[in-house]
């Protein structure tokens, strides 16, 4: 085998060298810009770059009134310069197409850390002093303006919630296409100016999310422009898609359904010339087939526009510094001149680029922006930066929700008659979409009928803009005017989802419980998002994201090992307990009520856990295996409604303590852990009749940690009456044991708790076995209990749990031999 | 505004109607099979076509040698046929390609749930039957080998670690072709088929790694031929790429720098013809690329080829049951007839369909395949199920390790001494690239130069087939024949070296530690996996999975809220505990041990958290801010050794209770969390000189659980021998606090047990400051440890407790006046 050559010259890429920024290049032949208009543009363009470097360097002397000196720069040297130029220069572009269109738009940049480009502007056009009168169009505003920027007690170097005009900080890459997506749909009028970072376009969810043009009605949504910005690196690497070939990235534009437009060079008045003239085909586009949609009411997906913009990283710098290449280069990523607090040539080199855009000229005495610049932006709620999109809450109306009692389960006997609990809930959820027909969406990766919500498709099918056949008539629910929206991409539709509430509307993601896992990161990340809005005044309260979280681990004994894992919730405990509200109903009326709550609520997260199906999908005398096995239903409306209100609570009926100290507290939360609990009760009852147990159902999870640690948890005094400070507590979880643990842990009496709950023993197993192997079964808690309890219980104990264990034992042989749970599990009821 | 239509036909795809099944077409027009050819493929796929569904519904009766009854089906039916017909059909195909070009190749499942199309192949030729006896090839065994099928005590509906021939289980979707490319990397000779779902294609981790091929060395590495299986539908929907034009699809595989071959239809003879030319083309364009890049010693990136094969959903299944489509319809997806137990009818179907295939031809009456039919597939590890790839563990040598202890820092006394710990870990790494050329790989998303790594490329530079540019030259450390493999995809990088260690390699991913969640699902993935292998008797131990934490979120001050969440550790928390394994080494030293024991290790996740940087990477009289400041280096070699080899212990220099019973106990998990730690010692030993404090660090995180519950848990005795049963514990974590409750929470005297850790309290920050904001600093520890002693501390306690609350409000003043922390905090060191 030949040795590799290390010589890179086998793979010279010819498209893109340097020389690919020295002429202008674009789709585009058109010079729409007079003399004038361009050298506006031109000056609009420098005061923006200026007061990005004055926010990377200055804390003083903000005009450069005077030399610039040592005192006047920041000791920390912090932020991104990288995109700031080109992210700017297509903002600014941008505002001229909404002048001339008299266009509804707002902006959402990937690459967050570029964020002085746009913040630069929001200043420019004068909102960011309405929002923050402290940082008024003076010197002395400019100065507070700059030295804030990555300053502690300052606005960090994204668009953070901070930041007035963004519904998207860019802290993390890869969302900005689905938030924008989101924030469009149902919005027909809006036009979302997504830009791309070329770092961010490696990432996965946003490979897959160029495909959410096939999920956009462009007569009742919006459109979203993406404007890919390759600048060529990231931290430390040339990216992908700026080193294929312009022909390779055409072709994958094209085949992500998307007609793209290049605008590539580096000579600003020619650059001017070919963005003002693509930008403007690109709005006539999506104006044009925005149109033709309307007037015929027909709906088609058009090819829409995109761009490519190809400006080089840290344009506008010098090109190179001290010998190494700078404007064009990943070096210009962060700060592009580091040492200019000790270097004094680095020092120098500053001044002479900052005096370069002539801040002078572009200012007045007094720091204001000149006059004839000033006009150059839109006005009003026409600027990007003061979209209400941008502050959603602003728009928001509350649901139209109907009577969620009214949808209730008849239940006259606690654990006596079964009900399908989701389905029950798909009907309330099938009103609200009906109530709320542009307001409300229902998102999931490809799951809601498999979950048990089919009922929906009955007010508002599936999304679907992407080609028909004859079968779909075959119960496809597809339709371009759907309300749920399914793709095969946890990320997407979780982004599509934050985009459209952070936008002034309401939704619910529902999911496998296992595979929320993969957007863990996203979720943390809009927690952090609403954490910091709670302290900041200006942003209203937009709905909170409901996750419901269903084929849960317990009932994934079929699918296996890899489709068991209950985590997120410690996922979601680590998040502000300002932010994060987690729901375990243990039945239907339950639910109705946990979404009803979650429904009418602002600024959480909420999780809800909640099985699609009862007991076993598996095939009994009576069933057949595709009937939905019912749950067991525990709580009449009434009762439902005090419980969950309450969160935590005793069920007097489940329990003999009649109201004095118990021997016992048996406890359960989420729904299939709730009923093996209660199972485990009723063995206990029958087989040691003298024993005083009383039994807790938790639904609100966070009613177990400490008061001021969570705005719900119990005061000590009230956890205490529930769960006494001496007596044993066997605590049947949903999820992983250890994480009551974590909640409870300095609670009186916590030595005395046992939780039970999944830990990671799984495979191809029947329900009950599965709940064997993790010792969450209704023996094995009934053991437990006798365990905690031996000396009082003393040989008819002893007795007891051997039958229980050899129970256990038949249980397991039985669903080895035959593949199935024994009927007394499958049939069990509540039997007092 | 227009009413928007719901008339689909506005959007109908005249490409993909039925139509397209009905008559074959394909890029290739050759005929290359003969009548004999052609009718031994079909006879075999007819095989394994009635595997698949013996597989779904027989416990008995498996070559239906009497008729069918119900006492011969499974009582619950579960699996998936829906992409078993085209992965069989793929399989057999590629078979004939190794045979007639002696190939060496394995297969991977992107749609797992389609296992037994492949699963019913590794049957046929014998492999099964070698690796599990008692599914022999004969009556009795296959029996067996239908009935523990989805079935309690056998195997899952996925390629299953129990599955010979598999490293994907594809439980989760998305993976596949990272895997692919993973496992071909530094395997020159070896193909990888990966057949991708077309459910999976809508996945964010998917689509980016179509990129991957721009990080292969034609030379020193394999290839992957993908095949993008489109059946039309996931569960309960149709796919995208299923229903873009074939124009529009071309786009995107040629945008994604592959060569796309079409192969669509329903006739399984023309079918036939058409796979076989086109499979014959890719395989001869593969090996040509090959043989041009090894012949030249030249690398290039060939536009490789892949295959779109599109096939009905449940292909060969009947076209309508009951009215409803089946085949080429999402009713196909899982079990086609699920009524067959209750419905005579579906009984007759099922009867009806399997016969078709003809089983009494294809295997002879002992239900041996016949003789002509088992001369088909390839023999020995030529079989794809028999590849010692997918057994990577054989193939496994260890790593060449240099000796540890010659990178080490010196360290003459503890605390006094700064070393960047980082770097100098990175100069083992570069010798480990060095002494490991073609087994070892270090992965990273863009971080690993800003990781302070980046000594690395000294022996290996970052893997780049992707165009150069003369400013590469300048710094960029690009190549094609690298060892460092970086996209901003942690999703592709952790599947590169997921598919790396499981086919017998080694590596480590490195990754700011925020961001890491990205992955949680992955890696959750990952750990299931290896759990599961543990079980299994015939897969050999491969390496560990080492994922380096660094960028923490103690040093993510500047880059604020977003880049701040340490909770990846809470999540591996959860999995098995023979499989994960969690360091935090405090220092250069102890890093340096962890390490090497990491890289020796199998089996393993290994996740260890070590800081890029010590103190602060601010410009101050003598740093300037480029410049990474140190950390303070605490043990020297020796001592280091043996921490690390105990995982925990008290740091006698840094205690004065000289080996009696302390007053308050004091520890440290994590390098900045340890130092702050020691800072809290040295103030309370400062105020408070009577004091008698034991000071331990943790670096095994799993020291602190029980014995019983993780392997390396300790003893109680042994854990009240550090912590006492009854004494004050103030404890700083690196993580979430509550994570150490959860581990200890039933150790003797975890009422005592005080933690503090990152508590979601961020910004953009000094590190002192925001230590602060989470009470994890120096004062605030040291304030706590006195709350804990009040009564004894009496008057003294409480003004000491004042002057640190007044330094602390100093601190934050300082912060947000100039930006910095003081300087003794900056270089603060350990004053005994």
């Amino acid at each position: 085998m030949a040795t590799a050559t290390t010589e890179p010259n086998d793979l010279h890429n010819e498209t893109n060298t340097w020389s690919v920024y020295t002429k202008t290049r674009s789709t585009i032949n058109e010079q729409p810009l007079d003399n004038d208009e361009l050298d506006k543009l031109t000056r609009y363009f420098h005061a923006s770059m200026y007061l990005c470097l004055g926010m990377l360097y200055l804390k003083e002397n903000p005009l450069l009134q005077e030399p610039l000196k040592k005192e006047h720069i920041k000791p920390r040297l912090l932020g991104h310069w990288g995109s700031d130029a080109g992210q700017s220069f297509t903002y600014i572009h941008f505002n001229r197409m909404i002048k001339k269109y008299d266009l509804d738009a707002f902006v959402i940049s990937g690459p967050g850390h570029g964020a002085p480009g746009l913040i630069s502007n929001f200043y420019l056009e004068g909102l960011y002093s309405e929002v923050y009168p402290n940082k008024s169009e003076d010197i002395e505003g400019l100065q507070k303006f700059f030295k804030q920027f990555s300053f502690p007690g300052g606005i960090g170097s994204h668009m953070t919630p901070e930041t007035p005009g963004s519904i998207h900080e860019g802290g993390e890459l890869g969302y900005s296409i689905s938030h924008a997506f989101g924030a469009v749909f149902d919005h027909p009028h809006t036009i979302a100016l997504t830009i791309v970072g070329d770092g961010e376009s490696e990432t996965g969810p946003l490979a897959t999310s160029w495909h959410s043009n096939k999920f956009l009605n462009p007569i009742t949504d919006g459109a979203v422009l993406p404007v890919l910005h390759l600048n060529g690196y990231k931290i430390n690497n040339p990216t992908i898609l700026a080193r294929i070939s312009e022909e390779e990235l055409r072709s994958l534009m094209l085949g992500y359904g998307w007609t793209p437009y290049f605008v590539e060079g580096h000579d600003l008045e020619s650059m001017h010339q070919a963005m003002a003239g693509t930008l403007e085909v690109c709005v006539q586009e999506i104006l044009k087939y925005q149109k033709q949609a309307r007037e015929s009411g027909k709906v088609f997906r058009p090819k829409w526009p995109m761009i490519v913009l190809r400006s080089p990283k840290g344009w506008t710098a010098p090109r190179e510094i001290e010998g190494h290449y700078l404007e064009g280069f990943w070096r210009a990523h962060q700060v592009p001149l580091p040492k200019v607090l000790t270097d004094p040539e680095q020092m120098k080199a500053l001044e002479t680029w900052m005096r370069g855009y002539g801040p002078d000229k572009l200012f007045t005495k007094e720091g204001k922006l000149i006059p004839e610049l000033k006009e150059l932006p839109p006005k009003g709620n026409k600027r990007m930066s003061a979209n209400p999109i941008t502050n959603g809450g602003v728009l928001r109306k509350p649901l139209r929700m109907p009577r969620f009692q009214d949808y209730g389960i008849k239940v006259d006997k606690p654990g006596s008659t079964h009900g399908p609990s989701m389905n029950i809930f798909a009907k309330l959820l099938r009103d609200i979409v009906k109530d709320n027909p542009t307001t409300f969406r229902v998102m999931g990766p490809d799951e809601t009928e498999s979950n048990k919500l089919g009922e929906i498709y009955k007010a508002g099918k599936k999304v679907w803009v992407n080609g028909y056949l004859p079968e779909d008539e075959d119960g496809g629910n597809l339709s371009p005017t759907g309300r749920v929206m399914e793709m095969l991409s946890e990320h997407t539709v979780e982004g599509w989802l934050e985009g459209y509430i952070l936008s002034g509307r309401h939704g619910l993601i529902n999911s496998y419980e296992p595979f929320i896992h993969i957007i863990d990161s996203m979720v943390n990340q809009h927690a952090k998002w609403i954490e910091k809005c709670l302290e900041v005044s200006w942003r209203e309260a937009v709905s909170s994201l409901n996750i419901l979280l269903t084929s849960t681990v317990w009932r994934q004994d079929h699918n296996g090992f890899t489709h068991q894992d209950p985590g997120f919730l410690d996922v979601m405990c680590n998040k502000s307990p300002e932010v994060v509200r987690i729901y375990l109903p243990p039945d239907a009326n339950c639910l109705l009520s946990t979404m009803d709550h979650c429904f009418r609520s602002s600024n959480y997260v909420n999780v809800i856990v909640a099985d699609k199906q009862g007991m076993h999908a598996q095939q009994s005398k009576s069933r057949s295996m595709l009937t939905p096995a019912d749950h067991l239903q525990f709580l009449n409306m009434e009762d439902a409604i005090t419980h969950c209100t309450k969160g935590i609570g005793v069920w007097q009926w489940a329990s003999n303590d009649a109201g004095e100290e118990p021997d016992l507290v048996m406890a359960g939360c989420g729904d299939v852990s709730t009923q093996e609990a209660l199972a485990a009760t009723a063995l206990l009852r029958h087989h040691l009749p003298e024993l005083k147990i009383r039994f807790i159902n938790v639904v609100d999870l966070f009613k177990l940690i400490q008061h001021g640690y969570h705005p719900h948890g119990l005061k000590d005094s009230e956890y205490t009456a529930l769960f006494t400070s001496n007596k044993p507590v066997v605590f049947n979880f949903h999820s992983y044991p250890w994480l009551i643990h974590r909640l409870t842990y300095n609670r009186p009496g916590q030595e005395h708790m046992h939780v039970r709950g999944y830990k990671e023993k799984g495979n191809i197993d029947t329900p009950l076995e599965l709940a064997i192997r993790n010792e969450s079964d209704r023996y094995s808690l009934a053991m437990l209990a006798i365990d905690g309890l031996t000396k009082r219980l003393g040989n008819k104990g002893a007795a007891t749990r051997q039958a229980l264990l050899d129970e256990r034992i038949r249980s397991m042989n039985y669903a080895y031999e035959t593949g199935l749970d024994p009927e007394h599990y499958t049939d069990w009821k509540w039997p007092y």
